[in-house]
């Protein structure tokens, strides 16, 4: 499997953010809508406009809401702590991906043994999205790749020039939010991940 | 159909309200839970906390989260403005009762329209919990009542004294939040409910 690029979108997805996919969206695997303060109409008005610029939805993952994954046929929904369960999930939907953040190698077996299609694990360097809590770093992540099988991509603070040591820790792609609507130029941003995604396969 | 009872849970759903439900199942035709401000996790331990003490989830609306809902399988979702369409819930999930809260005739007949399995009208009266809104009185509701063919429950400042006037203007039912939840007695207020649905039998 080619390393992933999966974008997060900022709680804030406006017409600005979707002026970035529409530039961006061949060299991005999956968008994330993580608009946690958004309304389910919110979120669908994001998705229709989504469609609207010829974004495929098969490459979105809604956060939290397996519901509007399911209904508008979105590839995927991504858990956290505050979400229903991997095993709940799956129950009804064996067919939607099921992505479980995670933060250390206890969560991680979890998700594993849960059934998550993938991990993401974070944060792995300071990141502007978790300023007062302590990156976690790469041991942890090699240690996670090490002893799991299921896929994971690690998040928090990742730069294009960060990518390679994440890489060869193990994971099979990265994770960015900041890194890319932060950016001065967010198309090239996206442009450098990939490359380096491309550059370095892995450990 | 006899005259329904909905109670509505009022944002702050605890042990307390717990041990009422349980003295008043037999009472209720329906419970929403209706927790804007908690998390799907929330929502689900107190899901997990009603079948402990042995009421149905059958009996169980869940506010606007319809993978809950699944999950679950609890009867129904209650779906407001800021929710999913009554279309594409039932898009994909065909077989669960999907309620939409409407405030107008318009809005009545728009839920009609969309396939709305029934409707929460009001408010009514006026009401604790949306103290500066205009109630809405009877003669929207008569006229709703009058003109469709979807089951209508009213909503908002509803007391037992009034559900007689409620059900002669058409309505199926009565959904009581504060009426109960802040009852001195609740009990004792389910109990004044049921037995006002059950004597008026509507126009």
């Amino acid at each position: 499997m080619d390393n992933q690029l999966h974008l997060i979108s900022d709680g804030s997805f406006s017409g600005e953010h979707l002026q970035i996919v529409k530039r961006i969206h061949r060299n991005i695997d999956y968008l994330h809508i993580r608009e946690k303060n958004k309304t389910a109409k919110d979120i669908l008005d994001i998705l229709e406009a989504l469609e609207g610029i010829g974004f495929p939805l098969a490459k979105v993952i809604v956060n939290d809401r397996t519901d509007i994954a399911v209904m508008k046929q979105c590839t995927g929904v991504q858990l956290a702590y505050h979400s229903p369960s991997i095993p709940l999930v799956k129950g009804s939907f064996p067919s939607l991906r099921a992505g479980k953040s995670v933060h250390s190698l206890s969560e991680a077996k979890q998700g594993q043994q849960d059934g998550a299609d993938y991990l993401l694990y974070g944060h792995v360097y300071p990141s502007a999205s978790k300023p007062n809590q302590q990156p976690r770093g790469l041991a942890e992540l090699r240690e996670i790749t090490g002893m799991l099988s299921t896929p994971v991509f690690a998040i928090g603070g990742i730069t294009p020039e960060r990518t390679k040591e994440v890489i060869e820790a193990g994971a099979s792609g990265v994770a960015v939010m900041s890194g890319v609507w932060q950016a001065d130029n967010p198309v090239q941003a996206v442009t450098a991940f990939r490359q380096a995604l491309n550059t370095w396969k892995g450990g």
